[in-house]
């Protein structure tokens, strides 16, 4: 029987289409696009001799980050490999964008998606600024500058358990399958168990210019919707900048309507930090 | 009479070969290699329909990034951009990778290479770490762990007026020219004011995996040698990780020969952080 493997990985994004594989499971044609799991699947395919799926926890969007992204993977019997040698293994054939930081063996009823109890994802801004070289890969900038505080006090309105409709991106993938297919929504039922948003001066400002201030929002949850922590933080954005007093985030919430919520935050300043799992 | 504007430019140094223009004054080919000089000259010459030259602080090299490099240019009569105005003008010119943070008017006299009176470089490491896909592009990484306390120590001896030839770079081209003029070596002097180094635990690290620390490292001088910040770092690192102990670094400075010091840290993980002025 073959063992199921955890790997852990890390990458940037910004050359990506996002994790989920554009190849089609029987294509012979290279993928139109690069995606993290594409790469990962040609790595291990190049360090075991055959093709092999991966199944991630999260299918990151295109320009989305990750420094704890979860796979797992079925490992074949006969390639004898420790299976915490497959990390550093897999990471001599890995593009310089793309590291696995750490592989274990698993129960085989371990599944990366299905078995998380937990993610934490993290945004970053940087306000005001209009332009950076240094940090326009992990960063969002925004012209103007934020009130943390009145941002603090919106995100308290999310914590819980709540139907988070309002919070979806409208072109769910997902759930226009199911629609297609003529199936019953999907539950958006989630549960927001933090919202943590730190602040501080950015450092290294010319003389001169205008300092901005690097804000971090931490969300952690059990799971999330379509799009929701970029919505989310979209919209903590309004009332950053003074828009709407912090209470209308619970009424957008309340409202289960997504076209009252604010702009989808762009997605390079995202980032998986980690999946959770019962066993740790 | 023209006015001088003095220019002040964050960049990513990660796809530039260097700030210095690889363009011969008269040439007509483009350039062989892409630098950050031509890269600004360019959008200067798209904005204002003719070439013009602009004088930078520091050769930064290649891979070497900044956050406050300086430059001045002499601004053409006939062309009417309020001084303040011209940085959001070239802007929209530039690339991705390099941004104008502030332009101003400066007296004739300012020149932004003989004016200045000092330079801070910041250097990042990570330690311990072999790989990394978000940190990649802006730190060292050394897979063993650095006793920051042990730097810091080996750090003091640097400080003061001394002459630095244990840290120039072998290579350094002004003194290679001057030797092939039959000109007498350059003034090794140089005053060190300050190195900081600070250090602490790297966010975000998966579970099971070991946990590095981020060391930045800042020095500031009144002027540099050739590669000689990264000289110095790379020798701190030595120290760092128990090779030497802290007073070696005052020996190496002492015996004024290059072949004492340690590597010469990469060009990825130095920035130029700020260029000092009288009159600041």
């Amino acid at each position: 029987m073959p063992r199921r493997l955890k790997l852990t990985f890390e990458y940037d994004g910004t050359d990506f289409y996002g994790w989920q594989s554009q190849l089609a499971s029987n294509a012979t044609e290279p993928a139109p696009v690069r995606t993290v799991q594409d790469t990962i699947e040609a790595a291990l395919a190049a360090l075991i001799g055959r093709e092999i799926r991966i199944q991630g926890a999260s299918r990151t969007d295109e320009g989305v980050h990750a420094a704890g992204q979860v796979a797992h993977v079925d490992w074949p019997d006969d390639v004898s490999i420790e299976p915490e040698r497959v990390a550093r293994a897999l990471n001599s054939r890995l593009p310089g964008d793309v590291v696995c930081r750490r592989s274990e063996a698993v129960p085989p009823e371990f599944h990366a998606q299905r078995s998380a109890t937990g993610k934490i994802y993290r945004y970053r801004i940087l306000a005001p600024m209009d332009r950076s070289a240094l940090y326009r890969r992990y960063h969002w900038f925004l012209r103007y500058p934020l009130d943390a505080e009145a941002m603090r006090a919106g995100a308290k309105h999310l914590i819980g358990t709540h139907d988070c409709s309002a919070f979806v991106g409208s072109l769910d993938p997902t759930q226009n399958q199911r629609a297609e297919e003529g199936k019953p929504p999907l539950d958006t039922v989630r549960e927001i168990r933090r919202i943590d948003l730190r602040e501080e001066a950015l450092e290294g400002t010319p003389p001169g210019v205008r300092e901005a201030r690097v804000i971090e929002i931490d969300v952690e949850g059990g799971g999330f919707l379509y799009k929701m922590v970029r919505t989310i933080v979209g919209s903590l954005a309004e009332v950053g900048r003074g828009r709407y007093p912090p209470e209308w985030v619970g009424e957008v919430l309340a409202s289960r309507d997504r076209k009252r919520a604010g702009p989808t935050a762009p997605p390079h300043g995202l980032c998986l930090m980690q999946v959770f799992y019962p066993t740790e």
